[in-house]
C-alpha cells in the first residue's frame, strides 16, 4: 500500500495515509474542533479511518480517553501508528459498527463522533429522492452509524457528526427517536452559496427543540480567486492552530 | 366575532381578520413571495385561513387561478370577503385537508402552498424530541399536510411550505417518499442569529439533491434597535412592494 504524510493542524499532527482510496482532508478536522469535549472525558469516533479527527481533538483538549472503531484493517493499523507518531493515546479496534467487540458494546463515551463516508453520487441516481439510505449503495447506511453513536453514548452525552449538507434529511430521519436536542451548523463555502457541509449535534435523552443555526462561512469572498488561501480568520485559526469551531450557545 | 382590518404589501391589500385566534404576519406575505408561480396558473393554499398569503401572490402574478382550503368556517367567510374586496377571484372551500371535497379532488394545481400552524410549545413538552407531530397536539399532522400538497400537485408541481425552523425535521420527514428535490431556505433574524423560520419547496416527482440554502437574513444590526424598523432593503421590498423572495437558482 503506497502512502502519504500530510500535515494537519500547520505541523502539529502528522498523519499517514494511502494514497488512493479515502484520504483526509478538511473535514476530520471541522468535526474534531466542534466537539464540546472536556478534558477527561471519554470519546468514541466511528469509522475512524486513519484516526485524523480523534488525533486533533486530542490535540486540543487534554486527557481524553480516545477510541476508535474502523472497519478497514490498514486504516486501523495506520490510526494505531498515527497515535504513537504524534505522542497520543487512542484504542484502535477493526470491527463493524453492527457487530462491535465486547470490548466496546461494555462501554459508554461521553461523545461519540463520525465522519461517514460520503456516497459517490456518480454510482447511483436511481433513488436520490427516496430519502432511504439503503438504496444509496452505502455499506453501512446511516441509520447504524447513528443508532451505534446512540447505544455507545452515556445518558446525556453528545452525538457529533459531519456530512455531505444533501445528506442533512437523512441524517435527521436517522437521529428520530434514538437522539435529542438536535442542533445543525452549516457550514458555507462563500456568501450567497448553499451549505455544503453540515455538522450535526444531538444528545442522548435530549429534549430541546432542533435548533437550524447560522452558516459558518469558510471563505472570504464571494468568488474564489486563483491559488490565493481565502479561509475566513476564524476558519484559518481551525485549521492551522487547532482551535474550536463551537456550537452557537 | 370581533375583526380587525389590517393593511399588507404597503396598503395594497386589506385583510380583515379575527382579532383573536390566528392573526396573519409577516409569514403569509414571506411564503407567498417565494412560491415560483407564473401567470395562468392554478395554485391551491392549504389552511388558507383569511387569505393573505394567496392574495399577496394574486396581487405580485397576474392571472393565477388561485383556490384554498379552511377548515374553520369564519376564517373560509373572511377568505371569501377579503378577496372580493381586493378584486381578486379566490375560490374558498371550507373543509378537513384529510377529507376535501370531489370540487378539490378531482382537480390537481400547478402549485400547493401552506403556512401550518406553529405547534404552541406551552401546550405540550412531552414529547419535544420524538420527531412524531401526532404527539405534538396538531389536530391535523404535518404529514397530512403534505400529503394532501403531494396528492393535488400536477407532475414536477412545486409544493412551498412555511414553518418555525424547529419543525423543520418533522417536515422533511414528511416529505420523505411523498414529494422530491427538498431545497430549504433559511428565515435568520440577525447577523449569527439562528433561523426562527424556514421557507421548504418540494416537486411532486423531483430527483435533485437535497438543498441548504444560505439564510436570508430579516434584520439589518446584530441587536433589536428600539422601535426603527430594521428590515433589509430586500425584505422591506418583500413586505411592503411585494416583491418576490425567489430561492437561489
Amino acid at each position: 500500500m503506497q502512502v502519504s504524510e500530510n500535515a494537519f493542524l500547520d505541523g502539529r499532527l502528522t498523519i499517514t495515509q494511502p494514497l488512493n482510496g479515502y484520504r483526509a482532508g478538511v473535514d476530520p478536522v471541522f468535526l474534531a474542533a466542534s466537539v464540546p469535549a472536556r478534558a477527561g472525558q471519554s470519546v468514541l469516533e466511528l469509522g475512524c479511518g486513519v484516526g485524523t479527527a480523534s488525533l486533533c481533538l486530542g490535540w486540543r483538549v487534554p486527557d481524553l480517553e480516545l477510541s476508535g472503531v474502523e472497519l478497514q484493517v490498514p486504516y486501523a493499523d495506520l490510526a494505531k501508528a498515527n497515535a504513537q507518531r504524534n505522542n497520543q493515546t487512542l484504542q484502535v479496534v477493526s470491527a463493524d459498527l453492527s457487530a462491535l467487540p465486547d470490548e466496546l458494546k461494555q462501554r459508554q463515551f461521553d461523545h461519540v463522533i463520525a465522519n461517514p463516508p460520503y456516497f459517490d453520487r456518480t454510482a447511483s441516481t436511481a433513488a436520490r429522492d427516496s430519502g432511504r439510505e439503503a438504496a444509496l449503495g452505502e455499506n453501512t447506511p446511516l441509520a447504524v452509524w447513528v443508532d451505534t453513536a446512540s447505544r455507545r453514548l452515556v445518558s446525556k452525552g453528545y452525538a457529533t457528526f459531519i456530512h455531505r449538507a444533501e445528506r442533512l434529511p437523512d441524517l435527521l430521519f436517522a437521529m428520530s427517536g434514538r437522539l435529542g436536542s438536535v442542533q445543525v451548523l452549516p457550514l458555507q463555502p462563500r456568501i450567497g452559496r448553499d451549505a455544503n457541509l453540515v455538522l450535526v449535534r444531538a444528545r442522548k435523552g435530549g429534549r430541546a427543540d432542533f435548533r437550524l443555526h447560522a452558516p459558518v462561512l469558510l471563505h472570504d469572498g464571494a468568488h474564489h480567486e486563483s491559488d490565493r488561501e481565502s479561509y475566513t480568520a476564524a476558519i484559518r485559526d481551525v485549521l492551522r492552530h487547532g482551535k474550536a469551531l463551537p456550537f452557537p450557545a
